[in-house]
């Protein structure tokens, strides 16, 4: 069996042909250009494979979309895809390969599963138990796998992980709550802090350029960021008892400058006896932890 | 199968025969009088059931304690019972009915799975999908019932709610974090700031009453913790997806003064969509939550 997986980001779509035994037989990447071609850029990217892996080859859809989405209906309305609101991406990904099953979860929770199958844990005698994935970029998002399967709720919410509380006197969130993760650990919310306290630069690569040549403000922005994500972190393992957590996303990629702060400020706030055991690695996937992700929906369907 | 229910509380010990239906056809409680006499203690709550009920009839034995535990060796640490270390429960009761099923999960995990079995949601037709169960008495506890099973976590030490940072600038806690929901929102955490506050009562009893009253000083500190366990609420609803969430406990006892307020912080930082359907009610069982729970380990275990 081998799967058609597709990656809805905010900005690009990414598909790729994906065997049982995780290796990728063709990859594809297309930008999105402007709110209205989403349609256009679907049919493209999933042209690019198909010419490349025969449709008759391919045995089933995996689907990792950016939210909100429901599920259970097989709906999509990505944030900065302002044209598709309760978008029937599953019916229309379903009509291109008629007759296959198609299935559907969020783009970080296909994160955490293509890590968990596929990343640092994917030696099956040292998979995770409980883990985390967080995509930290233009925002903040996560997902659980559980024994192996992820765990994605009754309304298939489960994992927001970038609006949960960590600074009560904090910023407002335009998702109604007040100091949430994202205010302050996302890209924008980086930028943001640092430009209020004189930094001049002009997005969060150039902070985190500014960071690692030794710029207090930038280095604060990140220290702080890493504070933040340290909560999050610990929260969610007194929680889930996680025994891993993996860190992707743009702001992840800055690499030491954000994981040494967020590693000393967990190791400093550990007090559980059973999160001693946590670890917390950067992702081992890079962008392609979503895609086999979203194969894995389809290609462990039978042991989730 | 009539079961030999077993709660191991700090200050004092309660058992009870429940038939499957959920009927309680004998209940008793012991105090613990004294660290050293927790042995005694356990082999007189049995044997005020035993004498009501025939051994031969209690067909498995169920225990929710207080933690910390390990619920894979059978062994448990219950914080104020510094007699027991690593005491082996399960052996112990074990050796009482032997030959019976025995199964062990913390307190605040078995209130959960009790309200979740035979309280407000007790209508299967109604019952949650994901509900967070949490105890706010001397500590703050919880446990999650995931599609009715208990999520225990891999170490057994999931929900451990009492201590996640809500204020990164708060106390420390005992536990090692800071600004842990416990240090604000606990019976002694709320006399504790209270009393820094000029307010001059007993204990956390006496606080409710002034809040009652209207005493200023005790007001501000059921609001104060209810903020703080709006924010776990609200945190854990996030990561879970939950749909219900039941408190009981000495604190939550305090009836409106507490959830009025709670209730209000909750509502004021509801952004997210999925989490509009959340309920948050006072428990419906008072102390026999947890009773109910620890039989259901037993009862329900064909399906957990």
């Amino acid at each position: 069996m081998t799967v058609l997986a597709v990656d809805i980001g905010g900005t690009k779509f990414a598909a790729a042909a994906v065997a049982p035994d995780g290796e990728m037989l063709a990859r594809a990447e297309v930008p999105l250009r402007g709110p209205e071609s989403a349609g256009r850029t679907l049919s493209e990217v999933v042209r690019r494979i198909t010419e490349r892996v025969a449709p008759g080859r391919l045995d089933g859809i995996g689907i990792g979309s950016a939210g909100p989405l429901d599920p259970r209906r097989g709906t999509v309305s990505p944030v900065n895809i302002p044209a598709w609101r309760d978008f029937p991406l599953v019916d229309a990904l379903g009509e291109t390969l008629p007759g296959r099953p198609v299935r559907l979860a969020g783009d970080a929770q296909c994160m955490a599963l293509g890590e968990w199958w596929r990343g640092l844990t994917g030696d099956p005698a040292g998979r995770s138990r409980a883990m985390l994935g967080m995509v930290v970029s233009t925002g903040v998002g996560g997902g659980f796998v559980l024994d192996g399967v992820p765990y994605v709720g009754p309304t298939g919410n489960a994992g927001h992980i970038g609006h949960i509380t960590v600074d009560p006197g904090g910023d407002p969130c335009p998702c109604g709550g007040v100091g949430c993760v994202e205010t302050v650990a996302s890209g924008p919310g980086m930028v943001r802090w640092a430009a209020a306290n004189g930094w001049t630069g002009a997005d969060a690569r150039a902070l985190a350029a500014d960071a690692r040549a030794g710029h207090p403000t930038a280095v604060h922005a990140f220290r702080r960021a890493a504070g933040a994500l340290a909560t999050a972190v610990l929260t969610a393992s007194a929680l889930f008892d996680l025994d891993h957590v993996v860190i992707g996303g743009g702001v992840a990629a800055a690499g030491p400058i954000l994981f040494d702060p967020l590693r000393q400020a967990i190791e400093r706030n550990t007090g559980l006896g059973f999160l001693r055991r946590l670890r917390v690695d950067p992702t081992s996937l890079g962008r392609d932890a979503g895609l086999f992700g979203a194969a894995a929906l389809v290609l462990l369907q039978d042991s989730l």
